[in-house]
């Protein structure tokens, strides 16, 4: 699919808010107040599955699932991480990076599915957002 | 955690058959016939998050887990892959390695918590068994 323009998949646009460009992916934030969830999205036209990706922008969606990671715990003292790579349903290559609470909406189910999102309260969003954005050293 | 020993999880060992082992992760099957179910726990005593694993560990990590996917996609012919980890219920690190089928007991949604697992008919795990050991390059 080189040579293909990239274009974020509707739907993830719809319920996401755009943290920041990373190297290698878009970073979106879900309008999910129950979870701080991240989503990460390879800015590669035509990929569906990780092995799709060439072997370098494999390696580098490694470091920012890590570094993503890494900040979404610093930030919002999780109790545990759920990272996962699904796409049943949008099949555009994206990646979670979720911070999980004892006791969240979901607990200890899965996020994907579960209930209905819930709206952030007015500059919660903007906060968490400012708060990452700070933590992994990136612009909006 | 150095020094500690590395023992599987006891609810991993009920749930599971052992595939192989690989350099750092033990390899099991799931035992639920409804999806073609891998996990992947690396060796590695008191580790919770990705990110508990040192550098090398990580990379390791990584190739085990698309080694594994590419192994699975092919024996399989799902219709899409599902990688997790998520370990809110059983917290020793492991990676869940899935093949999905449109259609399958839990689609589109994820297979966490979905129903019950269903025992494999004879002869059949051994079979999937097999062809990924044999896919992999690896013994029992």
């Amino acid at each position: 699919m080189s040579g293909a323009h990239f274009t974020l998949d509707a739907r993830l646009k719809a319920d996401t808010r755009p943290v920041a460009a990373l190297s290698l992916c878009d970073l979106l934030l879900m309008n999910d107040a129950r979870y701080p969830w991240l989503i990460l999205v390879p800015r590669q036209a035509g990929c569906v599955e990780i092995l799709d990706l060439p072997d370098e922008a494999r390696t580098a969606l490694w470091q920012e699932i890590q570094q993503v990671a890494a900040a979404l715990r610093d930030v919002s003292c999780c109790d545990k991480l759920n990272i996962g790579a699904l796409g049943n349903s949008v099949r555009q290559l994206h990646v979670h990076v979720i911070a999980r609470m004892e006791g969240d909406a979901a607990w200890p189910g899965p996020v994907w599915g579960h209930g209905r999102a819930e709206p952030y309260a007015n500059g919660d969003a903007q906060s968490l957002m400012h708060a990452l954005r700070q933590r992994l050293g990136v612009a909006a």
